[in-house]
C-alpha cells in the first residue's frame, strides 16, 4: 500500500468521538483521508480535524467505500448493525461498544497489555474494552506479568461522562440546583427534592451523592458493568478462570474513572518492586507520595493520556496481595485514545503489508 | 440510684455534638440533668435540648461534678486530656475520639454487635468506633455471627462531614466555585484552578473529584483511617487475626459514608439467607431491588438512624464471599447515635444498680 490509509470515525460528534477528533489533531499523523460519520441528526455539522474543517457525513453503507480502518464510538446496537457493514466493504473495524467484546473471534485489545492480539482478527474486527476496565488494566497487566494474577477485588468511582454527554449534562444541571444551599445534604431526601426529576441517565441523584449502580441488571444482582470488568479482564489478560468481584459506583465527577484495586497474585509481592514495575510500564504513571499530597485523582487525570496509579501498598495480612488506586480519563485512555492506538497499529500493519 | 442520671455532652456545639443534642430531644428520655460543655470559644451559647434552652458551659474539671455519664465528641487530644478528668470525678465516659479505642482496658462498642462489652470497663471509659467502621460493622457483624468472618476487603466513599464542619464548609465553598461552568472537569487542573487554595481540611479539591486519602500517613503508605478500619473491626468482632485491606476515599457528599464490602467467610454463603440475616438484624435496613432503582445511597441515608445495606451478591468466583454496599449517616450511627445508644445502656445499668 503506497498512500496513507483512510480512516472513518463513526460517532464523530458524540462525547468520545469529539475527543477522538481532538486526538487525531495532536498525534503523529498516519492517515490519508479522515472521514467523519454520524447519525442523520448530526450529519452536515463541521468539525476541525488536523487543522481542516470536515463535514460530517450520514451513516450509510456507501460511507465506508474506500475506508481502510473504521473506528466506532456508538451505542451497542448501532455497532452491531454497522460494524459488519464496514468490514464487508473491506475496512478493519475498531469498535468501542460492547457488541463484539466477548466474541471469541474478536480480539479485545489494550496496546500496552496484549498488542500481539490485534493481528488475530478473523472477522476484521478489533474490540476496545470498557472505560472502567481500561482505567485499571494497564497497571494490573504490568503487575500480572511479574507476579501472576489470581484474583481482583475492585470498587469503582465512575464519572458522569461514562454515561455520555447526557450524563455530563445531568450532573451540571443537578449541581446548579444544589449549589448555594449550605444546609443541603444532611436530611434524607433533601437532595432528591432539590434535583427533582432531572436524573438524566442515572437511577438516583448524582450531585452530592454516590450511586452504586452502572449498566443494566444481570443474574443474581450483578450489574452489566460489573460483569464487563470481570469478563474483559479475563479476556485481555488471557486468564479465563481469574477470580473477579467488582462493585461499580457512579460519583459526581465529570471526567475520570477511578478504581480501588485489591489484586492477589500467585507469588509474594514487594511494594518497592511493584512500584518499580509500574514506573517502567508504558501507559501508566505512578504518583505515590501521600505525605506530599501526591496521589492520583480524577480532577488531575482528566484530559491526560496516561492512566495514573498511586496509594500502592502491600496488603498487611496477605503477602501475595497489593492494594492500589488507579485513575484514567474515561474518554481518552478509557475510550478514544485506546481506540486510536489500536487503529494506528492497524495502519502501521497495512502500510508495511 | 433513685433520680435519673446526669448526662454531660462535651463538644456540644460541634458537627457531631449538634446532632447529639437533636437526638436527645427525639429519643425516649432517660436523663435527669443534661449539661452541655464546650471550649471557651463556644461557652455561653444557647442550645435547645428536650424543648429547653441550655447555656453551654466551658470545659473545666468542675463541670463534671455530679455527672454520671459524660459523652465526648471532641478531637483526640482533647479527649486524651479531659476523659480522665471526667472519670476521676466519677463519671462513666463514652468517648467518640480515637484516643482510647485501641486501649485493651477500654471496650469498643457497637450496641447491635457487642453490647455485652459495655460493662467491662476497668477505666470507666467506653469507646465509640470510627464513623466509617460504624457504617459497615452492623451488617458485617450480623453476617459474621452466621458464617464466621475471615477477611474484609473494603473501599470507602466518605462524606465531607467526616472532617467536621470545616469539611462541610469547604465542600460548599468549592461547589459554589465550580457550579455554573459547564466546561469544567474535562481538562487536567481546571478544577484545581477554580477551587484555588480553598481546600479546607482536604489534601486536594473535593468538588467534582474523589480524593483517595483520609487521616494521616502511617507505615508502608497506609492512612490512619485505613488502619482504624482494620484495628477496630478486629476489636469489635473479637477477631484479632481478621485479614483486612481497606482503601479510604473522600467523595463530594455532605453526609453519609458508604463502603463497598467484599467479605470472605469460613463457610459457604447463600445470598438469600444472607439477605434474611440482614433483614432480621437490628440497626440495618436492606434496600436491594436494583431493577426498581432500590439500593442505598448517602443522599437517602443522611439524617436517618439505621445503616442501610444493598447490592448484596454472592461472589461469582468464591462461594464463601459476599459483596455488599452499605451506607450510614456518619454523624448519627457513625458518631452521635452510637454514642447515645452506649450512654443510654450505661444509664439503664446505673438505674438498676
Amino acid at each position: 500500500m503506497g498512500a496513507l490509509p483512510t480512516l472513518a470515525v463513526v460517532g464523530a460528534t458524540g462525547a468520545v468521538g469529539s475527543v477522538l477528533c481532538e486526538l487525531l489533531s495532536s498525534r503523529k499523523n498516519v492517515w490519508g483521508e479522515v472521514r467523519l460519520i454520524a447519525s442523520a441528526r448530526s450529519a452536515g455539522r463541521r468539525v476541525l480535524v488536523r487543522g481542516e474543517e470536515l463535514v460530517v457525513r450520514e451513516l450509510s453503507a456507501e460511507a465506508f467505500d474506500g475506508v481502510d480502518v473504521a473506528v466506532f464510538d456508538v451505542p451497542d446496537d448501532v455497532s452491531a448493525t454497522w460494524v459488519p457493514v464496514a468490514t464487508e466493504r473491506g475496512a478493519v473495524a475498531v469498535d468501542n461498544s460492547a457488541a463484539f467484546r466477548m466474541d471469541p473471534d474478536v480480539p479485545l485489545v489494550v496496546p500496552e497489555v496484549n498488542p500481539e492480539r490485534i493481528r488475530d482478527r478473523p472477522k476484521g474486527i478489533v474490540a476496545n474494552p470498557n472505560c472502567t476496565t481500561l482505567a485499571m488494566i494497564v497497571t494490573v497487566g504490568a503487575l500480572h506479568r511479574e507476579y501472576g494474577l489470581r484474583e481482583l477485588i475492585i470498587s469503582s468511582y465512575q464519572a458522569a461522562s461514562g454515561a455520555g454527554q447526557a450524563g455530563i449534562d445531568a450532573l451540571h444541571d443537578q449541581l446548579a440546583k444544589v449549589s448555594g444551599d449550605r444546609t443541603i445534604g444532611t436530611r434524607a431526601g433533601d437532595v432528591r427534592q432539590a434535583v427533582g426529576d432531572e436524573l438524566g441517565p442515572f437511577p438516583a441523584p448524582l450531585a452530592l451523592n454516590v450511586v452504586p449502580w452502572a449498566g443494566s441488571l444481570r443474574d443474581h444482582g450483578w450489574s452489566s458493568e460489573e460483569l464487563k470488568l470481570r469478563n474483559e479482564s479475563r479476556k485481555i489478560l488471557g486468564l479465563p478462570d481469574l477470580k473477579v468481584s467488582a462493585t461499580c459506583v457512579r460519583v459526581p465527577v465529570v471526567t475520570g474513572h477511578s478504581v480501588a484495586v485489591h489484586a492477589v497474585f500467585g507469588a509474594e509481592v514487594d511494594a518497592d518492586d511493584a512500584a518499580e514495575i509500574i514506573k517502567q510500564a508504558p501507559g501508566v504513571v505512578l504518583v505515590d507520595d501521600p505525605a506530599e499530597g501526591e496521589f492520583p485523582t480524577p480532577a488531575d487525570a482528566a484530559g491526560t493520556d496516561p492512566t495514573w496509579a498511586g496509594r500502592l501498598r502491600r496488603a498487611l495480612d496477605d503477602p501475595r496481595a497489593l492494594d492500589v488506586f488507579v485513575v484514567g480519563d474515561n474518554l481518552r485512555k478509557g475510550a478514544a485514545l485506546n481506540t486510536v492506538q489500536i487503529a494506528e497499529q492497524v495502519a502501521a500493519e497495512l502500510s508495511t503489508a
